[in-house]
């Protein structure tokens, strides 16, 4: 009896332990509110990418190495412990989890992203890869986005409800084999008018390629593009920020669409 | 009325448009075969990545430059037109559907994968990108994959397999929304049993990282894994293909784990 019960005194006592990580780098100022945020909360252990890794969508790297460097961004305000990572977003997350971390982390958090990943920016983003990661090994997983592009971006209006929905995630769980796509609208702390809990809209990208040619004459080309909502739900993400709310969208990496197979099993496939 | 007339004469004797791209590069075997099969089908135009993306998941090229190359891999049996481009998998659909093909393509095909993409792997999977790539845009879309990671692999016993899953496709639609992620296990024309439609198994990769020290003295990692299925259903992709059938799962990007909204809904949130 009192081995269990200092055990449970032990467990009540220790911090949670979390996993804190990016897309956008180690020293992205997303990244470093997040790391000061999480530290109200528990142990913060950082495993982030040593360069930009946006859009980098679910990539690993498998025909290359992976380097890590045990760091100190911040000296005064930073993490336990830091590592910069040359791989991609995922890939920091399982050497993070099974090479640096010494135990197993309450909660995985990434980000906090500099710009959307809000209805179908969530394929694209290495912010949301990250967080998938994580759940995909049976962590509890956020990732948190801030619809502005800005390095100076303010961060800070947010960080009550980004404590709020970790503290919540740490308390009742998240459901097994969902992580939560957070996006935070640019809006001072007075004009955030709360939380919705919201489905992915249906959205896409009209391309665009700026085409040019390099001084070697060369033609290339850059990506552009301009979002496209296809969507008029007031159940979305995009609704919940275009009024004003912090969206939530429970985020699964089942990708099977259940819907379909009965009719794609009328097809003639089966003689 | 004669125009009508005309109009429909054209559309119906006119072949499908298949775009075929892949991860593996656009000199990889198993693209060459798939660029075969799809010639018995419709005209067929190549977009593929200049160099192996294998494992880069949904990443597009946001920070860099794209290059694209028109060229002629194989003079006797090629596609009508071939692009090689510098970008990932994702890259390539968007860049072949604004830029490179004059029309809209009535199918994109990607593949045939060295090696499987059934279960998570579809989260990783760049063969699996382009082809969701091309479904946000609207089109058709498949990725098949050959259980099987040699470079010498036996691609025609899937032949009949393959052009049997397009013509339905083109004949019945695939449903908004939906890809297909086919994969086909490695056993003879006479050994395969036969198509299976699936869920996605639930599965995971045991990470397991090989450390080793560079002729500089710097450690470095390779990210090994071992497979873990932790699904013993019979409707799913790994169950089909270790019991001799082509696997084929209807996978979607609405991420939304509509089932957990509910239950984030209760936590304490919005007060």
């Amino acid at each position: 009896m009192k081995n269990v019960f200092l055990q449970h005194k032990l467990c009540s006592m220790q911090k949670p332990l979390i996993l804190v990580t990016n897309d956008d780098g180690i020293t992205a100022p997303g990244l470093r509110a997040l790391v000061k945020f999480m530290k109200e909360v528990g142990d913060v252990f950082v495993v982030a990418p040593d360069s930009p890794q946006s859009g980098m969508g679910h990539a690993i790297t498998l025909d290359n190495t992976l380097y890590s460097k045990k760091m100190k961004v911040d000296l005064m305000n930073g993490a336990k412990e830091e590592y910069s990572c040359s791989g991609t977003p995922a890939d920091c997350v399982k050497l993070g989890l099974q090479e640096l971390l010494d135990r197993r982390p309450n909660l995985c958090v990434s980000g906090i992203n500099h710009g959307s990943n809000s209805s179908i920016n969530v394929i694209y983003s290495g912010t949301m890869s990250a967080a998938i990661e994580a759940g995909i090994e049976g962590i509890p997983a956020i990732g948190f986005s801030l619809c502005d592009y800005s390095w100076e971006a303010d961060f800070d209006q947010a960080k009550e409800s980004i404590i709020k929905i970790v503290k919540e995630a740490l308390e009742n769980g998240i459901p097994k084999g969902v992580v939560l796509n957070v996006n935070i609208p640019k809006l001072s702390k007075k004009e955030l008018k709360g939380i919705k809990i919201c489905r992915q809209a249906r959205a896409n990208w009209k391309e665009k390629f700026d085409k040019r040619t390099n001084p070697m004459g060369k033609d290339y080309y850059w990506l552009t593009g301009e979002f496209e909502l296809l969507d008029k739900g007031e159940d979305t993400d995009e609704w919940a920020l275009a009024n004003g709310y912090i969206s939530v969208v429970p985020t699964q990496f089942d990708l099977t669409a259940h819907h379909a197979i009965q009719h794609i099993n009328n097809w003639n496939l089966h003689e």
